[in-house]
């Protein structure tokens, strides 16, 4: 059985994650999805809890039929200690698929296999746009699954970023 | 829709635990599972990683319908912000079912409802025994569900315990 | 009784927060006021330590009559947890006094009132403008309380700010 | 002008810390207090908040006509850094009162003289022994400032104690 | 060149230790030492800073003609992180020399080759019995390196054991 | 005998540090090194782990004759206890040398003498300029010594260092 492992911060989770994700789940038995800086939430960049992220997550994938795990990932501001700090969280994965050249060279030297996603549409389904359009009141619900529209309006989720923006 | 949270260490997962969610899950319509003390393991009372237990917990739940969330949660050593720790880290959730007095005040000075589930076979079934007899060779693999032998025998669990026993 | 919060960094303590808190102790019965960042000093933002800033605002408020609680609060990193963590330090209070978007967020989202107190002469009262005067030797004095001269130079703190502004 | 400095965990503050207190505002001329170990609380030999300490201390100490200040204190598990983190985020003072000897130790290597205040009824006021009788339902008002009878009461802390108390 | 890598607490440095390193110079090419617990110091079982420590073990081993490293090493409380965690602080390794029981697991999970060294008189050489010497006033200086009974008279090391032993 | 300290982040060490140091042996009996933020790597500022960067002091070091202690210090975020944690971490020192304006001031209200050293070459000499050098495949070996060239060779760190700086 394979394992794959995809992590990203999610905020929010977009339909260039949910792209990857289809395209894991034709490559792989299971899929381990960690949500990154766990800890961060109601900042700029960071608008989301981890609990918020997880129910987006879930609820986009819940077409997808090979089982999938997501965990929360505290950061550690120690990099050499990510990748030991990763794998006692999750279930024992064998491939890595990330973009992110920083986690990409820690599983290298750590000897684990990397897979590049393609990533689809990167340069309209970047978080940092989807954020930017809410602040400015821009469509942002045909950027995302249609779950994550639900529950980013649950918790009034547009409305707490544009609060947190008027910070200087 | 009504969401249930359950909170334990599972050093390992076993039948009262597997007994007490079969109970919430004819209750709730989600259950969200805290994996507690998250970053401990390897020790005599924490052998197993956070990952590890997730394993064992979302095996032995597979035949449980309602949808499951399994979240680790790291420990804050400050008891007046573990609910809002919590919190951060899962969905939202309306019930909690505990049966320790600590985590029962702090939802309930919280203002949230919590039940006591009556813990099945209680007795022969604590973690801290099932620790007890890995470590003198007794037989523990009835006491827990059948994934959570294959999870322990697949991570060399056992020999990890009794080797960590020696310390003096 | 009604008691009130106001929160600050207090780099340094000046007209602005006096004319905030003096029109605070005609509205509520006590004060408690959070000293945030409170590990935070010698840093060209942070230059005082929570201790001094201690000092000034309880030398600024000698005069007021009501009863002022100063509480050091150390930053957490995590916003989620902010409102329970400042809770978990201070006496219990009704009703916040804040202009940071932020603050302001957090605490309603946690079902706390808050007010967003005028802030007298904004422009030329905050705590950055007096730094910077601080560090071009200008005339600053006229912009605190009197007793927190007396305190940035009994710490000989515009030389401390001065010799730190130095770093590259 | 001298300052001095006080610290207990005031778990909860009692008699004897009183008297300490009412001896020392006869020999400086303010006192500073630290609320040590502030991050915790609800456990067996914590049960209550800085924040609640905070408003027990202040409460009894009405009548002392001497300026005081009451400053949480967190634990840094460093002993080295110790007194530079009192320091840190307490107006300076120079002179220490306390029977504790790694308190004295630290205290003294740094350089501070540091004074033994016999402390008032020491048998029946320790922290420990008002704990184990609210929590078997014996007296302990009498052992106690009648303002922190009135905290304690306003906060439920008897009950949250002895619920707390069931855990095994 | 083959690098051995061998950790302890060191409180303090004895005959036991040197025994075990001189052993390890006719093995290896280079000694790695880690000092472990580095931030703890001022207690009963931790007296000594790792500063002091350092000292200690250095002082002791100037006649080994060996090149050896001296690295403090703080607690990370997460077992599952701790190789990576020494790894970063040190000089890579090729072999680790230890008798403790999860130390040894750490490593042989993380793959690397352990010896366990036969420790020269174990049962008067603990550091546990060393302490319990200097607080009762008994000879224990004949169980440590003389270079070592010149750094604890330098820093008044044994009457600091002696006052923290007073706390009850 | 006097002892002599020495701050940087070494990332890398180079041919500025080894001038200072020279210079330093002349003056001082026995030199203490911290490498500081000891607990960053992999990151574009701080690429190398403190283990590599002690390898590197150390090997550029061999032909000084004077005793050299070289030891990681993790950074706290808390500047006002920062001078207690250098002292815990190494053997007592008299004298500090650092053109650091923040470690100067720190050091300096801690009653410490500070010598300024005249930085050798300083313009093309900081670590920013060789490793903007790396980064770009322009030669950078004639600025470090030798011995950090095959430290940095044998664990790949240039090949880290671009592959990092292609992060957004």
């Amino acid at each position: 059985m394979s394992r794959g492992f995809y992590i990203g911060r999610f905020q929010p989770y977009h339909n260039g994650h949910q792209s990857v994700l289809e395209g894991m789940a034709r490559e792989v038995d299971e899929i381990v999805i960690g949500v990154g800086s766990a800890q961060l939430s109601h900042e700029l960049d960071n608008p989301f809890t981890a609990g918020e992220r997880v129910l987006m997550i879930t609820g986009a994938l819940k077409e997808v039929v090979c089982p999938i795990y997501v965990i929360p990932i505290e950061d550690l501001q120690r990099n050499a200690l990510w990748v030991s700090h990763v794998r006692s969280m999750t279930p024992p994965f064998d491939a890595v698929y990330t973009s992110n050249p920083v986690v990409m060279r820690l599983f290298e030297e750590a000897g684990v296999a990397v897979t590049s996603p393609a990533m689809y549409e990167r340069d309209s389904l970047s978080g940092t746009k989807i954020r930017s359009r809410m602040i400015r009141r821009e469509a942002w619900e045909h950027l995302v699954p249609e779950s994550v529209v639900d529950v980013i309006e649950e918790i009034d989720g547009v409305e707490r970023l544009r609060q947190i923006a008027r910070s200087d």
